[in-house]
């Protein structure tokens, strides 16, 4: 994790590479992000959600993702699920690869 | 794991990222914490415990975490679970995934 001094913003945080997959892992797509805030401001307008309330849980293991100090703590490239209302996370096996609804 | 040695305070251990599960494993957060004390407290406003009497356990196995020593030993990442007075802790299979009540 390289730091160059001269961009130092100890106030923001620099943006990091994230992924961002839909319930049914059929659509999966690269995002950049400073903070949990941006992150869900532009998985909103990436996966076209209009202003429908869905919550961003760990990919992985449905961990749900609710607080920055969290976020910040999570390393790059880490796979997140956004699940709207009513949906729930399912495992890749339960879902059975390529499922679409 | 970077570290930043102006905000570096010996006497609080840096927080660390956990991941804490209900009883049926339907919902699973990811929370941080400084220590055991500082975990409880915030499970118990996460997962809306009220003020009801609970204990912290190992998803893994049912081990139940009650010395701030002991979680201090548990690498970051690890999964707890939360028991209300009179559940118990039961293995994934013995659970069924996805059971819900």
């Amino acid at each position: 994790t390289q730091q160059l001094l001269s961009d130092a913003r100890p106030e923001v945080p620099r943006a990091r590479p994230y992924r961002v997959s839909n319930a049914n892992r059929s659509v999966r797509k690269g995002i950049m992000a400073h903070s949990l805030e941006d992150l869900l401001h532009k998985v909103r307008h990436a996966l076209m959600l209009a202003d429908k309330p869905f919550s961003l849980v760990l990919e992985e293991d449905g961990t749900i993702v609710e607080t920055e100090e969290y976020f910040q703590a999570l390393g790059e490239d880490t796979v997140f699920m956004v699940l709207w209302k009513g949906e729930k996370w399912l495992s890749p096996s339960e879902q059975g690869t390529g499922y679409q609804p």
